[in-house]
């Protein structure tokens, strides 16, 4: 299998689609932009909710769920945020077909009175709501989340980074005061970036984005920027401060502790299914995808090696009380005993699956007490006496999750650069990563380096100021910024 | 609270909606027909799920996601499956709005050349994918399950009951024969019918349905129904046997163990948030939702009892330790110590909210060692000694848990009739619950008992047959089949 997998060096494009469908993990479907995620790509994913699922209860929040559709004039109620979503979107205009001559057609009789929008995002169905929800200072904090598809019609999509529907989840959070909203913000961010960095071992910056590049209708949009093996930086979740805005365009207002009406404070903040992308091209290697074992499916595959019936039962029978060992220990583990594929065919299957350890079982290992183990991040093979399997496999595991980690830091280290001049600056974002500069803080220097470059900022970082040059422009400049180019 | 809940002999479904609204589990949205899930009706919602996803899992099932969008033409492939479904459905057009005089408006321009639909249910989509998954009979099984939105143009919505968007899982398997496909479909409805009686608390009737009430595209559908505390049935579940028509429909072939090609055979399979509508009207009374304790998001709930700030402190560390006992014990407990409502409020509303036990304690509580325990099924309290808490409460969740089971199952005996006349038939359908009667097996007959008494076909039950006369042609009758009016 991993002969189908071009090398990254040649071609970084095709090796990532390469590993997306030799992995199992998703394909193009007959609808346009749409894709179906396979069950290997989707045990994924659920790994990545479950986690994520649990730290936002941690915290206080739970999951509800909205309307799929939006009017449209709910678009139009803030006046940015309609310029950011209502252009590129899937539009219900009819609600029946019927047979014809020519087959089955749309029922011209069956015309919504008002088009409804798929959502591309939830704030405006869901202020309309909150709208019924809040009276009091009493009835906030809300601290919802909802796990859910959206849909913007991309022009050009590509698997998991850009796609028409994807999946996500899109917290929308009220409270009674700025400050609490601006720290819910701050508090989610740091959610999102442990973990990036503790589950899926993607080390990332922190910071805040620039006007231009804000979340159509918030005061602040904060988020966690990754780089991919290319050089080129991923978004991989945005927290933003939305102040009064959505409050003041669906009219939520409440009594607070003085017994006078105040709008609500609002936040919304979201990861997506782009997580999976960022997670494939932050570990993957020329055999396939590499896992961090936080997030594999299976942490460890068992494969039996034998001849002929009656070595596989004894085989088997070992096997499987391996197996059930480490079940025990909360391993998650895959036993594949499938006759119709040799042991070659599985070693690669895995192998470009990226499941963290592979534990072959034959006669000869019965014997002598030991067990073949293959780490996939570093290619090692080591024999493990048996009876300290489950404690040798935990601290493989551990050590794997670290070093993926510490592998990806090392790289978004030796790829991040400080330069002074614009002539360095371009030197520097052709060459992939991230490039710390001056900019003097106007949409016109951010849009002239964007235009000769096509590197953006990627965030603000929150340290303190510092003085210097605008490298574009040579005005005075408060802080450098983090510049990249981007998917 | 409970004043705002109408009684349930007075109006059944006022009573029903009342539940719905102030146990704060879903309410109705701007979008005709479409509910929001408020966040504690979810949380309900996700005990479901996870349970559910369990039972999957052990059976070998994977979860995956296919898109949203339905290009029109596929609804045509499968003949009986267009006319099931192809008709009420949201239709996309277009996919582009833009700005005009008028505001904000579709864009003629972004027509799609076909007609996307919503997915009403995702046969054809998926048999679509299929068909590039599925060569060899190694290939076979794929046992995929779909957690998912789907959306119905229904015109009379209720929540939960029936709702153009709703929520649900659908099943989606392959197999090599018409053997392994069938004890699939037999296989999930026992894992459905499991779940509703030992997670639910609710007792079921399994059986086959007619062909008039079968899925469109299904050789043979099975089901589970329950009965309401109204006498009304309502389909909990079904599962399909649907031979080779999607396979041939999608041309869909695997080469057997033979090396001949052939069709693959399948089934499909379903619950949704209906079932949350089965938990509401199978346990609930007069003051409130009542939920088994294997479903409730909180299976406790614990109320600090106080007057003034000293007191405060005393009891709330106190309620803090029993808190952190319990939870280490795996049971779901919230512990509500909000100050701005009093504890009159919050024994209401937990009441309304059906949590299965309250503990409320005070100063004194503490001194004499003992608890007072509300139980929410029977309205009983009684006073635990504090160092047997746990135990004694796990008994009563226990109890509880058997208690509604019993409460129900005794109800549908006590409302399940069985008859031999058409005068009889017609007294008992009136007064609400199960009918066995004898039927001649024809449409015609079906139709004549519906057309006359509302009542429908529920189920064919999978016992033995038993020769007698129908009910309506005095025609020869092979079975007994369960007639009840519905959902």
């Amino acid at each position: 299998m991993a002969k189908n997998i071009t090398k990254k060096s040649e071609n970084y494009s095709q090796w990532y689609n390469d590993i997306v469908l030799n992995a199992d993990l998703a394909e193009t479907s007959a609808v346009r932009g749409c894709m179906v995620i396979k069950p290997y790509g989707f045990a994924i994913w659920e790994r990545l909710q479950e986690e994520l699922d649990k730290m936002f209860k941690k915290t206080g929040h739970m999951n509800a769920y909205f309307p799929l559709f939006i009017p449209k004039s709910f678009f139009s109620k803030e006046a940015t945020h309609v310029d950011g979503f209502a252009k590129e979107c899937a539009v219900v205009t009819h609600y029946r077909l019927k047979n014809s001559e020519k087959g089955i057609v749309v029922d011209e009789d069956a015309k919504l009175e008002e088009e409804l929008i798929v959502r591309p995002t939830s704030e405006t169905i869901i202020w309309d709501t909150y709208k019924k929800w809040i009276q009091s200072y009493r009835d906030l904090p809300i601290l919802v989340n909802q796990w859910a598809n959206v849909v913007r019609w991309e022009m050009r999509t590509r698997l998991f980074l850009r796609t028409a529907e994807f999946l996500w989840q899109e917290g929308h959070t009220a409270h009674e005061t700025k400050k609490e909203a601006v720290e819910e913000t701050e508090l989610i961010l740091n959610i999102y970036a442990d973990f990036l960095q503790k589950f899926m071992a993607i080390p990332v910056l922190k910071g805040r984005k620039t006007e231009s590049e804000r979340f159509a209708g918030a005061l602040d949009t904060y988020c966690v920027e990754a780089l991919m093996q290319d050089g080129k930086a991923l978004q991989a979740g945005t927290s933003h401060f939305l102040g009064q805005n959505f409050s003041k365009a669906f009219d939520v207002k409440f009594s607070n502790r003085q017994g006078k009406l105040e709008h609500v404070w609002s936040t919304s903040w979201g990861v997506s299914t782009r997580l999976m992308g960022a997670l494939i091209m932050t570990h993957s290697d020329d055999q396939g995808l590499v896992l961090p074992p936080k997030l594999a499916p299976y942490q460890i595959v068992i494969i039996p090696i034998y001849k002929g019936k009656e070595d596989f039962k004894e085989i088997d029978s070992f096997c499987k009380k391996i197996l059930k060992d480490l079940e025990q220990n909360n391993i998650r583990v895959k036993y594949d005993n499938r006759d119709s594929y040799k042991p070659g065919w599985k070693f690669n299957e895995y192998e470009v699956k990226g499941v963290p350890i592979r534990l072959s079982i034959g006669k000869r290992d019965i014997q002598q007490g030991s067990i073949e183990v293959f780490r996939r991040d570093t290619f090692e093979k080591k024999c493990l006496k048996t009876k300290e399997l489950v404690n040798s496999v935990k601290l493989i595991l551990e050590d794997m999750q670290e070093n993926l980690f510490n592998r990806a830091n090392i790289f978004l280290e030796k790829n991040t650069f400080e330069v002074e001049t614009f002539d360095e600056f371009k030197e520097k974002i052709e060459g992939g990563g991230f490039v710390l500069a001056h900019w003097d803080g106007t949409e016109e220097s951010e849009k002239e380096i964007k235009k000769l470059t096509k590197a953006t900022i990627r965030c603000i970082p929150f340290s303190d100021c510092e003085s210097g040059t605008c490298i574009i422009s040579g005005k005075k400049s408060q802080r450098r910024v983090f510049f990249a180019k981007a998917y």
